[in-house]
């Protein structure tokens, strides 16, 4: 790795300003859990979320989003058909799309899914350590949670984004983030993100956002990140526990100027 | 128009005192996105929600409820199925009950459910400027959200409601309101509502509140958007960005009294 | 009983430590209106919540998980085959689960699933005042809401428990809990619980958190109750309406150390 990081804070500041200025569509195929939070999320963020994921609508739609994320929290047979012809739909009209196999390795059915969909090459695969160890054929966490860390993980990073053509972002206190030759570090982030759920699944949305208005994949999951955790930072330092601190990260997120982002990031 | 408003802030203020005292049993058949956003503005507001939308209880409830939302942010066949149902019960039990067409004109198979719903004459039809004129023929918005006004909208709104003997709600910067004979605007309201998912969502949802204690559906939509409105003006004024807004809305709805409403609300 | 209560403060305190200590994996399969507000509860807890609710995965987890709960909320064909599924697993592989039978009594078709899922002797059993009644024969509530009281309950929480061997906790101003022999009622809490939806739901499944680190599922389900009501009333101290007050509750949740909860609890 150089001594200069290989995605700049500018391109992050830049990337935000991109967000704002086009408030790109952001298709979500989601899990129920985390919907009305990722919604929150990319709306403070300035971008445009529309959750179509019944079968019937959502290759259409995926042709004409801006982004799409396939998001596997709580697959059912009628979404997760949603979700292959969403990603058929946007290979097919260039849309670019983020996957996130949330406890891939830990549950058989959803890591067999996870396995297909990444065979079509997602712009983005965004995972923790343990999601993206058992995609390369690990053993896989201990339910959504991971038990590798991202450093253990980069290896597999790189092998999965040399195999699938993909971005790969592994989530951890400290995010690893590669295309195969490239590799990113963001620094930001702090605890509490791991004490509010969906805060992983909301990275992922806003990396189809990103993904959306940037041309380097690897720059938009990297301002996505950058955008995420810088504002945890300081969503963290005004806190009194994980309730209030979910509410200042919408807050921060809606507020943070590019400028803040790129002075703030922590790249290497 | 009359100088004097066809619906008058007394009206509000009587229809919030009831809404108070009956706590109305609001059944909501909504989208997987706004579930518990919908559940505490009711709460808060001072109705009691439940979220009755499996094709084997929607029927049997909505003869029971006092208002009934349908809602298609996020249709699925058995859903679908279930909506129809309640439909049809309310219809026969005379239970009001609010229709909500959540992007319609931008994906088909949604616009088609809607057209089905909306010739069954809902008690009230909600929406966007983009969503109504769709219902007309239009050409739909972008995804959720609008690309028209609601000035330009209230033709199509007037011809709905004169078709369908439905009243139909505009959303928008200013919110326009008619049954078709009389037209009420509601001038309150603030940019941050439109950063926060399913706040349009959930004003469905009061309609549906509004419309079991109050006679007239067209005092009852404009009640339920005074209270919303009003609300978000002063939750607004205490926010640091859209996640202290929306906290503080849900604070001030159970706040605010019949005479605080009727003394700020804008109608025209 | 005793003027000594079956369940000392001493033993919510060591339960609160044993789940920070050994953050249990919940299994929620649960209606789609708290997903998100279950998750972040148990999060704020210490727990690990995991939200696996399909019929392909529900079995095979529930044998690895801590705990399982189970509401019946927002029930669905495919979920409810998911349940059936998660509580045979958890039978045979002895995992504790948490049987919530939400608005039983009120809908025929959940009231005869509540019912079976009943006769298979859950670990506890917890709900409103109507909904145990309910499973005894009772009339039911009005949707979601209790029409009687927790004292009313109380004989019909002895026969269900004595039945089906299982804990009963029956919500209310005073909590009353009982295995059939032991009776323990818990005074804390606040008016507000009842404007925020989901309190209730999330309660289950911090008894199932709790019944994963305490042997003693009476112990387990008065802990769940002591932490959640002692945390309500301290976050409405400091609240402006409910939106503020389910904030602080998430706060208060991750801030409270088993001394507090012991010093704090109303046993009786």
């Amino acid at each position: 790795m150089s001594s200069t990081p290989d995605v700049q804070p500018a391109d992050c500041a830049d990337a935000l300003q991109a967000l704002r200025d086009e408030a790109p569509l952001v298709q979500c195929l989601t899990n129920v859990v985390v919907t009305q939070w990722t919604a929150n999320v990319l709306l403070a963020a300035g971008a445009a979320p529309a959750m179509v994921d019944n079968p019937e609508e959502s290759g259409p739609f995926a042709a004409i989003a801006g982004g799409v994320l396939i998001n596997l929290g709580t697959p059912y047979a009628e979404t997760v058909l949603a979700m292959e012809r969403a990603v058929t739909s946007a290979t097919q009209a260039g849309t670019p799309w983020v996957l996130d196999p949330v406890a891939a390795g830990a549950l058989a059915w959803r890591t067999d899914i996870a396995g297909k969909l990444l065979a079509q090459s997602p712009t983005v695969l965004r995972g923790n350590a343990s999601e993206v160890m058992a995609l390369t054929g690990g053993a896989g966490g201990k339910g959504v949670e991971s038990v590798d860390t991202p450093e253990a993980a980069l290896a597999a990073a790189r092998v999965l984004a040399d195999t699938h053509g993909t971005v790969v972002a592994v989530s951890g206190p400290v995010d690893h983030l590669t295309d195969g030759d490239r590799v990113v570090r963001v620094g930001n982030g702090h605890p509490l993100l791991t004490r509010v759920t969906g805060v992983g699944c909301a990275l992922g949305a806003l990396m189809a956002g990103f993904a959306a208005v940037v041309d380097d994949p690897l720059v938009a999951a990297v301002a996505a990140t950058a955008l995420l955790t810088v504002c945890a930072d300081s969503a963290a330092a005004g806190s009194r526990g994980p309730g209030s601190f979910a509410v200042a990260l919408l807050d921060e997120l809606s507020g943070i100027t590019p400028t803040d982002l790129a002075t703030r990031v922590l790249l290497s």
